[in-house]
């Protein structure tokens, strides 16, 4: 941590912030410049508080040289972590891995028929919401717990695993019992409740990126996961808020590169949500794989233009056949294969 | 709804556009442009979903002329809402309501102190968080319900109104026993289990624009509330997010006025965490009070330099003294005055 | 500056950047911390360049304590700047500006009758456009050297002074020729050669913050003119780009004090870009005088629905007259009063 | 262009509409819906102004159907553009060019060993400021017509074409005569006088995406040269401005998309300007290559430690060589092989 003492500021002035570094027990350096001086503080384990320094006379701001995550972070673990599902796939182990599905459950018939296509294409893991959080009251707000056991029924079928959204406490429980990996979603990113429920819940979780959070966000929304002991957290990176109209939102795929070198966490991106609109699904998917993301998250319906939402940015099935192949030739570009489920092979 | 159709769309694709939307059940008006024909779509009440019209060949974008938002516009209700607390303070009711009080509550000296010099200078709300959202899980969380307990204290000590946070669905029964208004964090206001329960809270609700919410996903926020029969909600903007760093957050007051163009809610300002930084915070609160706020929220503390989170913006009992002469100033050229709570006065 | 070094540096990493520090001739001061060293440089006169520090191995990041701008800076100059225009206005000495008129000169009938309108009104500038920027190249790009001529007419029959745009090297020498303050729109924020040439032109400059500059690269770009030799420079806050489509532009208010506690310039506010909407332009105006501005400007046009550009931003001259009311009477409560010319009051 | 009503708008506001639009001499068609109605124009030829409308009573705002950008877009060429070079190279062609150099030209042996690296790895196109626009008043600003004729040199011995920057309207023709392609900066995408000079100059342009412009300010800056008569524009994302600190700016690539849908001209990605960090180039140039960019850009310096700017997000000679290898091996994926220059080969 370093203190920055104002233009002005009086050899007191320093004194003072010296003086108050040493009283939290750490040590000061005084470091006179041209402009103005400047104080480090030696020994810092991270719990100093800079309210203390920031309130006293002759101090312009405090500069922060460590981070607050600790347990995400690459420092403390320089291993990847890999997330491994229950259907044997692996999450951040080098291969590619597929998550794909309608972006709600709407039917038997409409989740059995993508689990299928989007199985038979080569996606491990199977999307789908339950619990659905729209924007406005009026819109569908999903199946609930018959949509879980819709998807679970497509998981029996196809032995995809189920990533699937939990909205509050209250249906983490439920939605961890029925699926493989629960979903945190953007708008919840910051919900600390859900943060330490899902951290509890005994399931692996995928944390999306919130809408204009950032990466420091979104690793501390991570580290809130793994403070209340699990450990199997996977990012999501699905666009972020921004100033043109053109797309949805704006798909950093920078922050893969970002993410993997600030932690061991593996991070997917969702090129669907991250762009709105099914002709730029492709493009991105392919340059999320170029980028380095440990996965992607497609949207597939039978029947865009009958989807209950964000039917504009789904794929149909034969769009994603073609993508899968695509995808595939890529990630053999960098010496890595898409993710297959050793479960799913025996289930099929 | 508009139906734009692309440069090159044949006339059957038009004619599938009228088909699609006779079949719907509203009126279709085909519009020759030069670059491009329109489809002007009749009689829409608001329930048409696009995603039936975006999957048609020959459509290049559908454009939205009727807000989603319903029971929280100005055009479904042209008078504004006052919301009264039960000490007796009106919000949007002509008069500028004045809120503050620490950003956390610490201890019964803290708070009973604060409280009893902002009610002397002329507040009529006591803020004070007991349950606090914190970026990291290794920061302090407030004191909970014994942080309530104080509040309450302070209440009967001073008669301020009392509005407070709640973080979840199991919270926010208890904090509505004790708040006269609930508090609806920036982190929350698309956490919609959250906002379907406080809407059920029979409390006041104090809602928070998100930290990139758009005017029209704070009023769809509050639309939530509202649909689950609470009415009393007021707005509060506190900053977005923003590419330069010399504030916490980017303080948008043309917001109050847009959400006075839209909406018959009242909506505060809160230039504390709106700026982030003490010197900022009265300039921004005297120009919240000129662009027409209903009220400001201001973070008042005895020794802001102790202050457990918040210290840096935090005001002093005496800067809060000085600040609210210059807002009854400037709300005396706009014939406005500073909001009297006629309980507190019996109380005091 | 603060040389971070990465969690896994060595102690001949540290020794490495200890010498490459001392090698530039400025003192070294290493200071290990629990997550990481980081090695402060003493002795810093602004001119150390980072680029020899953040290539060395085990450097993770390089952090700048002092601010690159210097003669703009209020450490510079600790007293505030005023400009003073040839009509004997001063801008920054404590009473408030008033530039009004139209966005573009149109004719001699509409620039005369505003400057009538808006100098009885109180204002004692002129705006209005000569030389249009447009966002294509189809629209209307002014009238060139003829509506110089007619602002120099509109001068002299009203006493005000004139601001109008320079939009290249070319013309700036004939805008100075005509104008009191040369104005450098938003788009021409960091147009480098337009900069130099206007801070060599001899008439005091009317610098907009660019559509997404930081204060810094507001300060820098100020910095340009200044190092040319012309100090008459006033800073002029118009809005940034934003993720919401309310307003055209984000108007950022708290700029104005940032400006005001980083510089000696003096800075204006212009509510009209900042909005782009009639009934906005006056609530932030109003806010503008409570935040500290320096001066507003407010487009005013005859007949705003006849405008050749930004009409819907254009007050009309009873509007204009209301809101002057208004502004004067915040001025007061601040202990300022509207900005008289003293030679305009002999030309009236 | 569609005219919507207010709520509470009278029959005789909408008579209102329908006259003044039928006076320019359109179509008008009312649509009345439950929420208020809306008056579509019929014929409109792009030249409506909606300044005639928006003013009349009872209109609240006016939708844009068409673009006002015509000659740059998709619907005017369905073909797309491809801009040879005069050493052969085609931009926009199919194949994937990759211009590389230094940020700015320091010394005859800095560019003419970046030449022959960057040449042998497979580049046909030489980068290189001579003229550079730089943030502070005090930085190196390039060598000017040195810089030029050094580069002239690097491609007298190398065959690449040169790519170069022209800062302002009197050195744009100096530029033209050494430089294949001027580049006009992000600074200055929307300084019109600059874009006016180089749509005459002779010359290919490659166009910056300015700091946040959308996309269709882009594509109107685009208009504004090739309506001086020079269709030979190639663009280039750049990175737009952001709120997280992790990377400079942020690489928007599904504007290759977006463009390649809106537009016939040629889109390239600049990944080192797009990150600002080594470590981001080569995940994100990978990326650009897969999302479907006609080329990318990359800055490489023969010893980025001593590089006068931007030397911490250049690559060595080195990782550049590799980086080709696995550029050519996406591109394949796709069917596309690394752009060769005809002229070059015979040259070399």
């Amino acid at each position: 941590m370093l203190v920055v003492m104002k233009h002005g500021a009086t050899s007191n002035d320093v004194e003072g912030v010296v003086r108050a570094i040493e009283t939290m027990g750490y040590g000061a350096r005084p470091m006179p410049g041209e402009q103005r001086t400047t104080v480090g503080l030696v020994g810092n384990d991270g719990r100093v508080d800079e309210g203390r320094l920031v309130g006293l006379t002759g101090v312009l701001r405090v500069i922060h040289v460590s981070q607050p995550y600790k347990q995400v972070s690459r420092e403390w673990c320089e291993e990847n972590t890999v997330v491994e599902l229950d259907n044997g796939v692996r999450i951040g182990g080098g291969d590619l891995v597929v998550m794909a599905g309608p972006c709600a459950v709407e039917s038997r018939e409409q989740i059995l028929e993508t689990a299928r296509r989007v199985a038979a294409a080569g996606a491990t893991v199977l999307r789908g919401g339950a619990f659905k959080p729209r924007t406005s009251p009026y819109s569908f707000q999903g199946l609930g717990e018959e949509g879980l056991q819709l998807l679970a029924e497509a998981r029996a079928d196809t032995g995809l695993a189920i990533v699937t959204e939990a909205l509050d406490t209250e249906s983490v429980g439920l939605v961890a019992e029925y699926a493989d990996m629960v979903q945190i979603g953007a708008r919840n990113m910051q919900n600390y409740s859900l943060l330490k429920a899902v951290g509890r819940a005994g399931r692996p979780v995928l944390l999306k990126r919130g809408m204009s959070a950032t990466i420091k966000e979104l690793l501390l929304a991570a580290e809130y996961i793994v403070a209340e002991g699990e450990r199997r957290v996977v990012l999501c990176e699905r666009g972020v808020r921004n100033f043109d109209t053109h797309a949805r939102n704006l798909l950093d795929l920078t922050a893969i590169v970002t993410v993997h070198e600030l932690s061991h966490l593996p991070i997917i991106a969702d090129p669907s949500h991250g762009t709105g609109a099914r002709s730029k699904v492709g493009p991105m998917a392919r340059a999320s794989v170029a980028a380095g993301a440990d996965g992607v998250m497609i949207e597939v319906h039978p029947d865009p233009a009958q989807a209950s939402s964000d039917g504009a940015q789904s794929l149909t099935p034969a769009q994603f056949d073609e993508l899968m192949v695509d995808l595939e030739a890529i990630a053999r570009t960098m010496g890595r294969e898409i993710a297959r489920a050793p479960a799913a092979t025996i289930a099929g």
